[in-house]
This record gives C-alpha cells, structure tokens and sequence, in this order.
C-alpha cells in the first residue's frame, strides 16, 4: 500500500530512496556493470522482450535479471530458461521497486555468482507507468515501453515516466495495422515531453527494431564491447 | 509522489481515506445516485467505453462523470460532446484518486448542478493496475477493465485489483484474433482470485458485450429502473 505524500516526509523518503540508488550504483560501476532498467504498463512486453534480448545477446554479454512483481513468479520462470541468472524480487503490496528492494537483488549476486562477472543487469520492475518513473534504483539508463495498444495520448497524460526516460521502445508493432494509431503523432507527444529521448519502435513478434535495441544497449556498455568475449 | 507504507502511518492513512469515502457514499445515497469507479492500466480503454455508454444511456439516465488524471484535460473533454457534466481532476504526481479528490469533484456537482437529479456518477480513475485498487472513493461498486493484450496473468501478477473489482470488463476483444491469447485461462485466473465477478468480454469497437455492460449497470440502481423517465 502507498499514500500520495507531498510534504516534509515525502521529500525525506525519497531522499533516502536516492541515496539507496546511488549505492547501488557504485557497486555496479565497481563490477563494470550496466544497468538498465524497464518500465511500463503492464502487458506493454516488458518480459518478452527481456526473453528475446537474453536469448539474442546470450554468447555476447554476460547477463543478469533482477525480476520485480508484486507476487508470483512467473515472469523469472519464464526468464529462467535463457541461462542467465534472474533474481525475483515480490513487493507485495508495493507498486513499484525501490533502491532498497534492489539492493537485495544484487546482494544475492553477490553472494551467488562473481559479480565482476556481468556485463549488464536488466531490473524488470513492476507493471506500471506512474510511480516507477519516480524512484531510482541504481540504474545507469531508463528504458520505458509503450504498446501502440495504449493510444497516442499517453505521453501527455503520464508525462513523468516519459521525461525521465532514456530509451523508449514503442511495442507491438505488429499490432498496427488492426488499430487507429497514429504512430507520428504519438512520437511527436513523445518528443513534447523529451525532445532527446532515443525511440524504437519493435515487434518481439516479428523481430522488427530489435537489432537497433541490441545496438542501444551495447553503447550503453561500461566495459567497451571490443573488450569483451 | 508516493511511498511504500508498511507502518502504523500507512493503516492511519487508509483510515483516513476510508472515513472520506464513507461520507462521500452517503452524500451519493442521499441524492439517490449510484457510483461506479472505473479502473484499469493506461490504454485499457476507459474512456472509449464511457464514451461509449453515456451515448447509449443518455435519455435513459441522468448521468456525470468525475474524470482523474495526472495532467491535462484531454479525457475530459472527448467525454463533454456527450451533454453530460464531467468535472476534471489533475492529480499531479499522485497515481490514483484518493476520497479527498472525489470529495472535491463532488462539491463541484454540488454547487453547479442539483445533485439530485442525477441517477449514475461514473469516476474514472487514473490508469494504473495497482495503486487505485487500495483507494475507495465513496463508490457502490468497482469496475475493472482489463484488456486482451495485456495478457491472460495479469489476474495472478496483480491481485489486488481482481479482489477488489465488483465487475470485470474484458475489452479491446476485436483484437483476440491478432493475439496469442488464451480467453477461457484467462477468465479461469480471474475467477481463481475472485469468484463472484461479474465478468464481462466487450469490444467498444464492435459493439460486442455493451449491450450487457449497460444492463450490468442498470441492475446497480439506487433508484429502480422503472421510475425513471
């Protein structure tokens, strides 16, 4: 559970939330680890797209999943099988993870696997567009998904997870031609609220924009790709 | 801006907000109206619906709307072409409407209108799966919508809202298909987390379902049918 709170408190709790962030930061700079962390509404694809980058970049870079969901684990299972290690995180009634929450998730690399081993971590967090957008976790890049289902509208109507946002994939692609979806102006709101913000539009269906997604996370990289494998 | 509240805090301030929608409920009861909160992911199609429903009822009810959203008007305004009065919320930073926020809507209905001819106030709800579940808002029933290309286990992954949810509209059903979506799974998780749904497969596109949706609604009157107009 969670209350809207725009007082003293409010601003101590994030505070303390950021401070989170950037220790966990430290420690994936420390590894030479990137970090990369997806938002969306739910059903927008955030796990099959992870299915299909693990699956592609797997023999190039040596991956991680931290996998957020308020209960169950069926997104890690279904991760599981690409041969990345995926640590499942349950908020419970939380809507969204937090620095501290992922702090658990990397203690358990940690003590697991040697953490100077990976190259990226992806956090999954949980299926939402507001509150994600609002607390760090330590990541190095923003990469937020919006589904053609969900209408050119959205940018302007949940501006934050927009202008916080790195990377925006625009999913199901596929999907297109069976809605009245005007695909320029939903990248003009895009750009409205974040004029440099880089936009892929992708199909996990159809593979369509996905090698431009594995060309954005490999320049995202700490370690230089030349360096690696 | 929000936070995870695990605390004697968070129980005052479900409290508090519980106290707000229990006195909106009884301004609702004293001016003979029922009130529908609506909820869903962003995109699941909220709006088309509602639009849907005050074209087709209009003349059969009296009805308004309390339109939630963090920023802008533009719902709001699709939702005015139909003659009835819509009041508009900003919530801000916040992701839901709290009983407060309502209280304030409702105050408007008050002052511009008499609130006693009206039959139906449908609240739409910021789009968000998680965090508008927890939130009452002085409804007489919760309305779920959940579309076919989020995904047969959103049920599982987010509960609470499935729990919560008096009637499950299962929407955008045009679209099953271009999808790889399994309905009766998908009807069987909802249930597996509530039982006693009413649930109901629309398509605003096709018309498919509304016709129940309505009757749905018409058995939720405080006023019975057969007095009005």
């Amino acid at each position: 559970m969670h209350q809207t709170i725009d007082t003293a408190l409010g601003i101590n709790l994030l505070h303390a939330n950021q401070a989170g962030a950037d220790h966990n930061r430290e420690h994936f700079d420390e590894w030479g680890i990137t970090c990369l962390n997806l938002m969306s509404s739910p059903g927008a694809g955030k796990t099959v797209l992870l299915e299909k980058t693990l699956a592609a970049l797997q023999g190039q870079l040596n991956m991680a999943v931290i996998e957020g969901d308020m209960t169950t684990e069926l997104d890690a299972d279904r991760l599981r099988q690409y041969g990345s290690p995926v640590i499942a995180i349950n908020t419970g009634r939380s809507c969204h993870l937090d620095s501290k929450m992922v702090a658990g998730g990397i203690h358990r690399l940690q003590e697991d696997y040697n953490p100077h081993q990976f190259d990226l971590v992806f956090v999954e967090n949980v299926g939402n567009l507001v509150c994600p957008a609002e607390f760090e976790v330590g990541e190095h890049a923003k990469v937020a998904l919006l589904s053609v289902t969900e209408g050119e509208d959205k940018p302007l109507k949940y501006p934050i997870m927009f202008q916080e946002a790195d990377c925006l994939l625009i999913t199901k692609l596929d999907l297109a031609p069976h809605l009245d979806i005007d695909l320029a102006l939903l990248e003009a709101n895009v750009r409205s609220m974040n004029p440099d913000v880089t936009i892929i539009p992708v199909s996990a269906k159809t593979g369509q924009g996905l090698d431009q997604w594995f060309s954005w996370i490999k320049a995202q990289l700490k370690v230089p790709q030349a360096l690696i494998g």
